[in-house]
């Protein structure tokens, strides 16, 4: 099987290509071609050097799409396509006419691809889609369910919900077999600290683990929706070896996650790394962030994702252990 | 004020047109310059015909959507745009590429003319859509809230669910000042019998009130959700109207109607034509029919719209005395 993923050197791109590299069976096939696409250049993994193509393009460049979709004279078409392309919300929101080209044309001029290779010959690739909570804009309830309607309010989530539209609709066409995942807010995120509004959730487990100091902008009761990067990874694994009939017309699934507060996580950290680790938290309350992050889901119930197998962590202590094993070589400074 | 109507030869713009005719002032504002488009030549009306400017295109066709937004020399720019233009479910469903080049990339065209010409100086007209229940799809439950997702069934509902998000998204921007209508299912549609899978809700009271026969395919214990033609043309002159800082961000709604059975219908049809128009609905099931109905939506509790004063038919009734007014010069055969 060749598999293709898009934004495959972005964080969850990375971490799955390593999965697949650690553990070459878990699609449930043998991936005997990889293509790693991206706007920089994707490493190919050691293990799968011999069967990788890497490819360096955006989606919304002209012929890139289709290009991607027929495949290259050795390669042959994608039998399974994970879509994790997409410029983050913060830049969406700041250049309109770039988010619009890059998360709703380029998803669309893949899905369209992929629609005219099915004319030229039978063709009906899994396609797997990296959507997203933003999809979700306030009022909502304390706990949203999986028939909570989607009102977006930045266009990061107007793209990826009217991807999400498109992925039913190809789907319920035949043109191809589609399955989009809302994730959680990744925690613990590796990596330096960013100027994103939700950086502060990551940054006050990661960095006192790292003996650096972390700022917390928001007060101790704000609620949020979490999963790992490890859960995030199985998420994509398991919609591609999930049996799709089970699933029905409505290809859009709010992933698991666990609900917490940022005082459980401060809580979580305290029992994992002592209050050593809990006294490099700085608190510098930040009325912006604050605002913004009032307007964010904080919890779900995402029935249909747990009863279709999806899995994620149900402790934050689980997310931090999660974190010292992945990236910390399992060590505590 | 100027005005804009797309889609203005279709069955709710030529009322609606009919509507400003006989009471001018029905917007609250003066129509000092009147643009009406539409694939067919739209009709200018006699009273307004001075100020009444015809446009024949598709806002498909390249430039087509920013010439109405640029005007001609003699118009302006329209400072309201009501936004009717479609292909129909049928024919959306049946021509793939057509329905998501007039649906959504037609829409897409225009919100993005009108974008760029606020780029070129200041511009935030008032733009009134027109949606449709089809963004709705089964499984349900048997009153639909406005908090319920859209899970379109047809690539028509996709492209109108898609088309109310660039809705929100383009207001939210400031771009224009947007909102989007769930119309009901109009009934008594006028004219002649169609082959729309919903053609029988009407035909079953316009053909009898005619001295004409009428198929009947489903059941009587078929629930539908219905408002008059008139109640139609009152929504989109109520929301070109209608104070859009009560709306917030969330700018579609479900429109009001009313919750009726074919067997409540029929009830209708007899206190207000008696048994000889009754007696001329044939039964004539069609599982095929039936089973397409069966998966539309039966009924709603559109609080937002009530709240915002949209204002439907209660009975059936009242549905056949409007028909029988507005198209049958008040005469019972």
């Amino acid at each position: 099987m060749h598999l293709l993923i898009i934004g495959a050197a972005g964080m969850i791109g990375r971490k799955l290509v390593a999965r697949l590299a650690a553990e070459p069976d878990c699609f449930g096939f043998d991936v005997d071609r990889l293509t790693l696409a991206d706007v920089v250049e994707p490493l190919a993994p050691e293990p799968l050097k011999d069967v990788t193509t890497t490819r360096t393009l955006s989606l919304a460049d002209p012929g890139a799409a289709e290009s991607l979709v027929s495949g290259q004279q050795d390669t042959g078409r994608p039998d399974v396509i994970i879509h994790l392309a997409a410029i983050v919300s913060g830049e969406a929101e700041a250049d309109f006419e770039k988010g619009y080209m890059i998360n709703l044309d380029g998803s669309r001029f893949l899905f369209e691809a992929i629609r005219k290779e099915g004319l030229r010959q039978p063709y009906c690739p899994r396609l797997v889609f990296a959507s997203s909570l933003a999809v979700y804009g306030e009022p909502f309830p304390e706990k949203i369910g999986d028939e909570f309607h989607l009102t977006p309010l930045t266009s990061y989530g107007t793209q990826k919900a009217i991807a999400e539209l498109l992925i039913s609709d190809y789907t319920r066409k035949g043109i191809f077999d589609g399955i989009g995942l809302r994730l959680p807010t990744i925690c613990v995120r590796p990596g330096k600290p960013n100027k994103a509004a939700s950086g502060f959730f990551s940054n006050i487990v990661r960095e006192p683990l790292a003996g650096q100091e972390a700022v917390l902008p928001v007060e101790d009761s704000v609620r949020h929706w979490f999963a790992s990067p490890r859960a995030a990874v199985g998420f994509f694994v398991h919609a591609v070896r999930l049996d799709t009939e089970q699933v029905g017309l409505r290809r859009n699934l709010t992933m698991p996650g666990l609900s917490a507060r940022v005082g459980d996580q401060i809580d979580a950290l305290r029992r994992v790394a002592g209050d050593k680790a809990v006294n490099l938290i700085r608190r510098e309350p930040d009325a912006g962030i604050a605002s913004i992050v009032s307007g964010w889901p904080r919890d779900f119930v995402p029935q249909r994702a747990l009863e279709l197998g999806f899995e994620a962590e149900t402790r934050f202590d689980e997310i931090i252990h999660i974190h010292i094993e992945d990236e910390l070589e399992g060590k505590l400074i």
